[in-house]
């Protein structure tokens, strides 16, 4: 299948000018659909880039489903023109997408994951924040700083110390049998799982330290294509263990955020939901 | 001529994952190219992108000209594949380039600009500051805040007040006889006419606040593109007028920086380098 293309002066290649969404699809059918549509619509708006019309946005994953499970990933940019960073003066955005079939790494959410602490910290940007834009460069710097296999995921904090999220997920944890995730206001991406979660109460924003993160009672990092990593190990900067936790309990975040999903929960799971 | 493209994949267009150089073509000739390669160079050493061969870079000016003067825009893009934010095995980077012909706002040089200060501040951060990286939302929300083209330039700080640069240019001002710049460390591009005005000794970097900015004798904002206007007007982010400085005095910014890029200096020049 030939890629979609785009030219030399888009002004996504030339300033990440966008955002984008990256969407489950199961049997062909997009999974909290709403929820990315709302997050792209937000973002374009931010951004002041007209936001492409719903049957154009629909059209993006209507079509025969090759695979029971596939990743949708979606590009809205500003499209070209413009001078220099000015906005071009009738601004015709470009919509790209691409499907690919998709299969989760079950082994992870049962036996957990090892997790580091990022070095690099997240810059404050609140015009910015929580969007899915194309400006990535913190993420990806991120996830250069490991190469063991055996790490999952990096968790990343701002220059205060204050948690944020995973490199390609959000961070999740339990104290005192509640579940909380960071408030993403000054940077970071509000995943559509965590929307969904805090949406049904199950999650609810607060603020963690680095120094507090090992006492926490437990640790997940997750997203809505993924689903729900326990984490079992988390590592420093310098890959010493922190902390361990034990994952072989029920999972009430993985049941609840595996239900939306429609992936099984570890311990929970009605038969029917296994993929 | 048909603008050269990437595929959806490439990860320029997917992250911001690459960086750009905007350069002056003098008769078909780079004007001051090394400095231009060595930003290039040191942006893919941060980024961790494999630098393309001098030979690639310097193809793609090598060249007839079309125009007396031209615009190079390079972009080096780490190529297609990885998973996600990890890095592909065997990165492949692109290098992507166009010339455009163009001419300068000579009418700027000579009787100053009026500026304004931008609501959105700069993210300090400080392992992508400095490079002309591909990350550029905060330039684009800032070039946003304003219509009225008789504003030639917006000026950006950081959260705590310290002026930083322009949208697409460096601030420069005068004290006491000095020229200085603000250090780019945390956040900002550092500009090649900036870097050839530091390494001729001309200006030196000092840090400013917005509240002081006003008391300055004279401020400007330059690129190696556009050269160096003089700001005449200051407004603030509510258009109020903070400082009018009077224009029509011997400019020796302008003098030393025109000369690097061959341009006329509009109070001291030859009349050979008239373009």
């Amino acid at each position: 299948m030939t890629l979609p293309q785009v030219p030399f002066d888009d002004r996504g290649l030339a300033y990440g000018d966008g955002v984008f969404e990256t969407v489950l699809l199961r049997n062909g059918k997009p999974v909290l659909w709403a929820y990315h549509v709302a997050r792209l619509v937000k973002g374009c708006q931010r951004l002041g880039i007209p936001v492409p019309c719903q049957e154009a946005i629909d059209a993006t994953w209507q079509g025969n489903a090759t695979a029971p499970l596939e990743v949708l990933k979606l590009i809205v940019t500003r499209g070209s023109g413009g001078r220099g960073y000015a906005l071009p003066d009738t601004p015709t955005p470009r919509l790209l997408s691409r499907r690919t079939s998709f299969a989760p790494m079950v082994e992870r959410w049962k036996s957990g994951v090892t997790v580091r602490i990022c070095r690099i910290r997240l810059a404050h940007q609140p015009a910015l924040a929580g969007i899915k834009h194309l400006n990535r460069l913190e993420n990806v710097m991120a996830r250069q700083e490991w190469q063991d296999v055996s790490i999952a995921e990096g968790l990343l904090a701002d220059a205060q110390g204050q948690l944020i999220e995973a490199t390609s997920m959000n961070l999740f944890w339990q104290q005192h049998g509640e579940l909380f995730t960071p408030p993403l206001d000054t940077c970071g991406v509000a995943g559509t799982l965590r929307a969904a979660l805090i949406a049904e109460g199950a999650v609810r924003e607060a603020n963690l330290t680095l120094e507090a993160l090992p006492a926490v009672e437990r640790a997940w990092v997750a997203n809505s294509v993924q689903g729900v990593w326990p984490v079992a190990t988390l590592l420093s900067e310098d890959a010493d263990c922190l902390q361990r936790w034990p994952i072989n309990q029920p999972d009430k975040l993985q049941t609840q955020a595996h239900r939306l999903l429609g992936y099984a929960s570890t311990y929970t799971a009605s038969p029917d939901l296994f993929c």
